[in-house]
């Protein structure tokens, strides 16, 4: 039995799965401020016609073009691994495999979507992305994306992030991408933030507000935005890694896979893995599928379904998703892409369905597993991935007491080589787990009161 | 055509190919301080006797243990690309391949010696291991294998390493390595020198000194130490890149390579992309095999064939090898591992019977070079790696200039993740070259007169 089960490029999936067309329920639409769902007209100031036709598409199956596939191949069709040295760890009869995002030039997944995302946007006639970025790991995809398919790309990065993590940021300019701290002067956004509070450390929200900005005030109309997570299109592009796997896992002659698992911050690398696992599902298969947050951020283990905003400036439509409201600050814990207050439609809808059984985890158990894979797989993993491992013990634990040979595949989002302040706060004792007491719930919870409840929106289709 | 060309595990080289046996003249031996050959088990306490048996072996082929490529297949066979992009972009009628030594956990083509010499050691009961590193590439493959394979692991950093770059420190830790900062209170060697100099931002030569102290020092005798580069089995353990590449070539059609290039510090990525081929040299194939190193570093290019010690504080025997002088301090260029005053003594060898063409570059050349890769086939170079691509791109160039369709591989020997701060300097327009003036290398020349020379030595065989 290899370690590694390889595909051939000629074999890789030449289609996307798009899990929109096999949901037992459809998703409910995005709502304008009016209350109204919104058309797709609407968002054309903000993405490529194109993308909007992916992200309202109901087709199951959408065609990757060539030219995109010419680049994944630098690193797809991914290798599979079977995580033999973690079992014989654990002692455990369940067969775990993982696939290994990490081996992108930028390291994660990211680049899956990012690359589908400039291809498109290019196709368009546009010449320039504009994106924001927490950690890093979407900006550094997304400017690598755009260096080989010839965009210009800019990226504000929160500017404590900007600061504290000067490599990522380096990473961004390698490949030609412009970084620059958010709020900046650059656009009234972070001008109005930087005039109340001149040291702010910025945030998230206030990044994407300024890169919305960025893109639709273009006076040439030569800009657009993309996104790294939580629409219909970025969990399509990603399903490639989920439609590879079970080739591969048919190459191993595994004909039933009884867990799938990712770490879900906006949800992609989950939902690129999962997606075609839940259609499955749906067909009747029978599969445990578990998405994995962290408590200090626990969207669909303990948030409401309901409509809110993307971002917490409410720039962005109403989303209808899991959500812990868009004025929701998460600890600062290491896994910076697990800090968002919402998640995916998709993915909530599917969790919505009773397809998933989400899984909360502390950060601390996540670094005592990704220390131990660290010791036996060998690689050291993102904060975020080490949710999945956590998760993936868990369950290969659970194999050995009830003495089952189960099946378990992981998604190994992306190495943490960029991450390393992490490991050393765990090895030096320095950690913290936050667990989210119900009255700060509460508060946060209060921010999505008056807004429309997916119960009254409109019919499903846009 | 295929960008990568994967060679499943089954087909992995199941023996190392050992180039001492086929160098028509046998390498000369290693000799002691009283100026005679020092005998295997003059190394007794610094290293195992089954390496010590490598390192002296005229044998062609010698077995990979089973145990051995279970641990390598976590990366191994590493992919070939094909460069399509950067073919492209130079538009050139050569076909460039390269070997992708970047997917290995610590992501350079170190772990390929680091497992095999952690595996030898526990096979002959030892505990412990102990090493210096520089930059950090080898002391994190070194804490990388003994994590896997069950070992201790000492590394003595040196100071000014790991003041700037605590990622790779951090690296080592994750992986259980022991990283200290060198010159230590640990060793006497460490405390002389801090009594002389507490302020000292240390040196290889004083960490090496340290590592070696602390292994032979050890009352249980438990403790070995290991060597990322210069010695025969090292160079041994590398040929595995090379002996897959050629069954890939072999897959990709192609029947003839052109042109072989590998950057070249200590001379172990070198060699293990290059041996092979030379191989075939040796046997009539007419192949242009390039050893790459910096100019203010010219080893192959400047320096002379001589014996020298391989530490500045004179604690090895003397080798047999092209050598600046043990007493060169080279600028502080950027590709740290390229910083070394000696060559392997097989790589050496190779170069005086002709069979290699070594070129020397510029710096800033490389990183040139290195933007042009990360925008062309998008993933970032180790500062080292950067020389091979810069020497691949004259040639494709030159083979343009020809019209001729030359086939070239080059062994990508690692990713520059941990490096950025190279890029940073280039991009800001910080970055100098440095020429070593004539002047310069004739005074560290005088370090090795009176040493015996090579032409004057015993014969070859131990």
């Amino acid at each position: 039995m290899p370690t590694k089960i390889f595909l051939d490029e000629k074999d890789i999936p030449r289609q996307w799965y798009n899990l929109a067309a096999d949901l037992p329920t459809p998703l409910q639409p995005p709502l304008g401020p009016d209350g109204n769902p919104i058309t797709p007209d609407m968002l054309a100031p903000v993405f490529p016609m194109n993308l909007i036709e992916q992200e309202v598409s109901q087709e199951r199956w959408i065609d990757i073009p060539e030219e995109i596939l010419e680049i994944l191949y630098r690193w797809r069709p991914s290798p599979l691994y079977r995580a033999k040295a973690l079992e014989k760890a654990l002692d455990t009869p369940a067969r775990i495999y993982y696939k290994n995002e990490g081996v992108s030039p930028p390291g994660s997944h990211k680049p899956n979507t990012a690359v589908a995302q400039a291809w498109y946007n290019k196709q368009f006639g546009i010449k320039r992305l504009t994106t924001e970025t927490g950690a890093g790991q979407w900006g550094s995809a997304l400017s690598f994306a755009c260096a080989l398919i010839g965009l210009e790309c800019k990226v504000f990065m929160v500017r404590i992030s900007f600061d504290q993590k000067p490599f990522r940021r380096l990473m961004m300019e390698t490949w030609g991408g412009h970084c620059i701290p958010s709020p900046s002067e650059e656009t009234n956004a972070g001008r109005a933030i930087l005039e109340k509070m001149p040291d702010t450390p910025g945030s998230l929200g206030i990044a994407i507000s300024e890169a919305i900005e960025a893109a639709v005030t273009d006076p040439k109309g030569e800009t657009r935005y993309a996104l790294g997570s939580v629409l219909n299109h970025v969990m399509l592009h990603q399903t490639i890694i989920g439609l590879e796997a079970k080739k591969q896992l048919e190459k191993a002659n595994e004909k039933k896979v009884d867990v799938v698992i990712g770490c879900a911050g906006g949800g992609s690398n989950f939902a690129g893995l999962s997606f075609p696992f839940v259609a499955d599902k749906i067909n009747g298969a029978d599969i445990k599928i578990i998405p994995v947050e962290p408590t200090s951020c626990p969207t669909l283990t303990r948030a409401p379904f309901c409509y809110d905003h993307g971002d917490t400036a409410k720039m962005t439509p109403l989303l209808p998703m899991h959500s812990l409201g868009h004025d929701f600050v998460p600890p600062a814990i290491h896994a910076g892409g697990l800090r968002y207050h919402g998640m995916a439609p998709l993915v909530s809808q599917a969790a919505v369905e009773g397809l998933l059984e989400p899984m909360a985890l502390h950060q601390i158990e996540c670094y005592e597993a990704a220390l131990l894979w660290a010791k036996t797989e060998g690689f050291i993993s993102a904060p975020e991935t080490s949710h999945a491992i956590a998760a993936t013990i868990r369950e290969a634990k659970q194999a050995k007491e009830e003495g089952k040979e189960k099946v378990i595949i992981m998604n190994w989002s992306g190495h943490g080589l960029m991450d390393l302040t992490g490991y050393q706060a765990f090895l030096e004792g320095r950690l913290h787990d936050y667990p989210l007491p119900d009255e700060e719930l509460a508060k946060s919870l209060k921010g999505i009161e008056g807004l429309p409840k997916p119960s009254e929106a409109k019919s499903g289709k846009w």
